[in-house]
């Protein structure tokens, strides 16, 4: 398959909790850093409510605007997890029970032990394609170009291998960071020039503070490092005539 | 004024390095957790890369929905900060100079010190309202119910004493938490009766791994103390019939 150079996506986090700021979201950090990896350019991150029309809205603008969406959260056993309707209506198919995910649910639980909470997990939109789950046994799933994960982070990370393969990705985004002893307005002119004259990388200027000091980190990034590698040199040019050092954080 | 009691907020992050995963957000978090306190409560979070139309598009779209919005991120000296720019253009409004920025600056700096660089951040939207920063010098600013924060979150924090009285809240949004050892699969049934029956009761349940050991939180959130204190009664009493021990995390 031909690598388009240009893929993008959207994370859509859904839950209250994060919204009530009661916990911190790290999946889009997760998921956007691995995405790097496979050449898939996050473009924009939603998080919505718990709310079935807000939910089907958002997903159908996000899935039509990017070439993948990601879902985090809402696939649990509780009243609280309407992610598989919510992307049934989206998609306009069947809400029903997947039979591989209840073969799946009914081996991994001991007999007895897969309740009526726990059948609610497989439930899914038609024809739903399985993305399995090592760590606690309920799959997540994926329709088209939407892939429904869950919230708990740790579960998320382990089932990302899972999908590696159904995402067609460009060419990976390579990134390289200056950090500098210095302030950003030192720098601020200098480099908008280096950005003006290389469009085509994306150049970040990010204020830090550690073990008391002040610090900017330049970041560069770009598919193609033959144009990292001029901005870097650009920009250790005007930073050798400012006399900025150069540290690590 | 009569206190309303549904006002509602969007949070707006503007940024390529949370899109890269290179940072995390905690300004979500933060900001969601002090607008519960004074009666706001956070409808939606969008995160969005420094490109000028999206976020034109985007925030023109959050501020008619929502009562307020809070943007973070791209008010610093560099070519990446265009959210002064963005949200002048969302309003119609002119790109200039503020003057009493320019004069907070002006004072701040040590002489000679206020260069180009720093001066790009007194360019705001005509007649911004500055938003003080008691930690850098450079003020935020509000436009309407648009209010323009800063990306690092120890500066953040430190503003937000400045709008509280800007915001007119509804009453605040009250939580309680019971923590339990149980899974989530176990009270699901019960859980869901007993949201059917409260519905103005946002119910949430949140599985969590806590030295070593499964969990569930069950969070109760409403404006409304009795209705919480209704609601914990009866999963006390739903707890105690299945025998499910209570924990503190």
């Amino acid at each position: 398959m031909t690598k388009n150079t240009k893929v993008n996506a959207a994370i859509l986090i859904i839950g209250n909790e994060i919204l009530s700021g009661r916990t911190q979201d790290t999946n889009t950090s997760t998921l956007a850093n691995w995405l790097n990896t496979i050449g898939v350019k996050v473009n924009e991150v939603r998080v919505v409510p718990d709310i079935e029309k807000k939910i089907i809205e958002t997903l159908n603008v996000l899935r039509a605007e990017n070439n993948y969406v990601f879902t985090t959260g809402g696939i649990g056993p509780t009243h609280d997890d309407i992610t598989a309707q919510s992307v049934s209506k989206a998609f306009g198919l069947k809400y029903e029970i997947h039979k591989e995910a209840f073969k799946i649910l009914e081996a991994y639980y001991k007999p007895g032990e897969f309740n009526e909470g726990r059948q609610k997990m497989v439930w899914m939109p038609e024809n739903a394609e399985l993305i399995l789950n090592p760590t606690s046994g309920a799959p997540g799933f994926s329709v088209k170009n939407v892939f429904c994960l869950p919230g708990v982070p740790s579960i998320l990370k382990s089932m990302l291998g899972g999908i590696k393969n159904k995402i067609v990705g460009g060419q990976p985004i390579l990134s390289h960071t200056i950090s500098l002893r210095t302030v950003e307005s030192e720098i601020a002119s200098s480099l908008t020039k280096v950005q003006d004259e290389n469009k085509e990388v994306e150049i970040g200027s990010y204020p830090f503070f550690h073990a008391g000091k002040l610090g900017v980190s330049i970041v560069l990034r770009s598919e193609d490092q033959s144009k990292i590698d001029i901005c870097n040199a650009e920009i250790l040019k005007f930073i050798k005539e400012k006399k900025i050092e150069i540290v690590d954080r």
